[in-house]
């Protein structure tokens, strides 16, 4: 008997960090820096909460069935707001919200392939993707990364068979935390267009780029629909993890076969959270700005303090993450579980982002370090200076 | 390059049929009577509004994760429940919470089959079902019913081969409304055991049964967990469609499975939705009662008024549903869309929940009742009789 769907792919990382806290107390005096997460830890602002509860309240609407694609007010303000980000042209039938962005990356799978296609990630990769295609039948075909963790088109093109049906990117990276340059994601484009395959690009944690201006322009091109498949979550700009709230931005006609899938794993978003997400686009605007500001803020902490860590290496710094490559013998898989006890930093090992073939991940340290301000990323370090091997 | 699993299915069936009502206007003297839902038209009572809106302003943790496979009071509170019922033992470690019932049976196939494998489900089929298996590469195998539309255990025997990983039963039953006989399952369930294949028993109706006591016997076995896959839905019974929360109830092992299938495709249940059903659990038991009886009442009067229909015939009763035949020679595919424009009525035929080439859909037709009171139970009726061939 064949392995099932779920016996394809391994427990999830999270959960297994998770398990690693069980036996450990942490002193009063050495709390736990839980730096595993790639998720706000405070609720949404007050005004967002309110408005969620006085629809609640006063909507009947909220409590019953949506569309399966997503309000279409919502749909229209996400078209929208896409549009003016990336100076490009994105009309509200080529929005569908979905109940998270994990769900958009596997609507996006199943209308790109069936048993035994392949679908090419960059190295260190997101491990909900890899399960996903796990699951799906489809083979995750790494393409490693040079040491600036940034993928190449020509080794990419090498990677190219029949069977591949798209290309995956996340900028900015999870794990990895790089800005893939606006060139970098054009090249992309040309070489999924040019073999007339996807690319999908998640842009989960666009809201914390560093710089100014469109991340890339790609829906700049008026063909974009023939090959682009964005993926959008709510989650992380208004902290609505809560609520399940992503998106996905392709052709109208794809986005036909994605209601299938949706429709079938369910029925519609929770209607509740996209009025929050609505809402957060059209009264957020300036408490997102401090937010980023702050994130950026930190971003420069981790940078700066960085290059006193005697033999650590930082890799890659963005979004939510810094991605060190540390300085021991000893895999990541074994450290960043000693790291529990001995240090009191719960963060995920390279280990859960890389092939198991692939010797690069036991080096490496994924800190999610967003969570932390000024004072907790100074503490941060000192531990992390006290590590030995 | 083979079909992507989307296209190896077809369009969601609500969705088509709404589409027939795009260019039709229906006057005020004769409004549209939808009865194509399968779902509550009213929002939740107000004690269960207010309650999910004080927690959205006092509770920071409902706008964040929670854990993948629910929150731990509402699995506490669900195994009791369960327990309560069927007058058997269900531990919280054996619920999970899942995004809908859709999701909770899509979980469960991930965790029992893989490409090419076959589940069995009797017809007419809950189409959702059959979407998900044809996305998931399983093979739906049809269980033809009877006059009486129960699945035959003796029938479903001949049906299994090497490659059968589960039966999925509905009861009652969507869309023929009919409940399963306690003992009918008891022989499923036998019969699933004996050939060492699960049975999937999705009750997302069971609030509605018609008959006190328990719906079934099959918790009452200590090892129920060994066989057993058991869906519930909180949608209908606390009128919370909006929020999508669902159940599966089976063995803790299997349940670390779908914890892989769910941290993927959804991370997390919607926090809000799911501490709104434990509400419903500790305090709408004499509201739901109250709904369930004038379900009862409505049932009561469709079966009253069935036998005046010339020429129709009323084949299953119950949950929200009465499924007819009807009398004319022309399929229900065509005879639904018709009735749009002729009769002001909206229903879904039996042919969108039978395989393509089983003749007896084009003879069906479900009318979801649920949400018409007995007047206008009185004016569909009226309507139904002024149908011409």
């Amino acid at each position: 008997m064949s392995p099932t769907r779920t016996e394809m792919t391994f427990m999830p990382p999270v959960m297994e960090a998770r398990r690693w806290l069980a036996d450990v107390t942490f002193p009063p005096e050495r709390p736990l820096i839980n730096v595993s997460q790639a998720a706000p830890v405070d609720p949404p602002p007050d005004g967002l909460r309110r408005a969620l509860a006085d629809a609640a309240l006063t909507r009947d609407d909220v409590h019953l069935y949506g569309p399966v694609l997503g309000l279409p007010d919502l749909r229209t303000a996400l078209a929208r707001r896409t549009s003016q980000i990336y100076g490009g042209t994105v009309s509200p039938d080529q929005v569908a919200i979905t109940s998270g962005c994990n769900q958009a990356f596997a609507a996006a799978i199943a209308t790109l392939c069936s048993e035994g296609d392949e679908v090419i990630l960059p190295t260190p990769w997101y491990f909900n993707h890899k399960m996903w295609l796990d699951m799906a039948g489809v083979a995750a075909v790494p393409l490693p990364t040079g040491p600036d963790l940034l993928p190449d088109p020509e080794v990419a093109r090498q990677s190219i068979t029949p069977r591949t049906r798209a290309i995956a990117l996340v900028t900015p990276n999870n794990p990895a935390g790089v800005e893939y340059p606006s060139e970098l994601i054009s090249a992309f484009m040309a070489l999924a267009r040019a073999h007339g395959i996807a690319l999908i690009v998640d842009e989960t944690y666009r809201d914390f780029h560093s710089q100014p201006g469109p991340p890339h322009v790609l829906f700049q091109d008026p063909d974009w629909h023939d090959t682009l498949i964005h993926l959008y979550s709510f989650s992380k700009a208004y902290r609505l993890t809560g609520h399940r709230v992503g998106a996905i931005i392709t052709s109208a006609a794809r986005l036909a076969e994605v209601e299938k899938f949706l429709d079938t794993v369910a029925i519609c978003p929770g209607q509740l959270g996209q009025h929050g997400a609505l809402w957060g686009i059209e009264n957020l605007d300036g408490w997102l700005a401090g937010e980023r500001a702050e994130i950026l803020t930190r971003r420069g902490a981790i940078a700066a303090g960085a290059p006193q860590l005697q033999g650590w290496q930082l890799l890659g710094l963005g979004a939510y993450f810094a991605y060190f490559q540390h300085p021991f013998a000893e895999s990541s898989a074994d450290l960043a579980k000693r790291m529990v006890a001995d240090s009191g930093i719960l963060c995920l090992p390279g280990t859960m982002f890389t092939p198991d073939d692939d010797p690069t991940g036991a080096r490496q340290l994924r800190i999610a370090f967003a969570n932390l301000d000024a004072d907790g990323i100074g503490v941060l370090f000192k531990r992390l200076a006290a590590i030995s091997g």
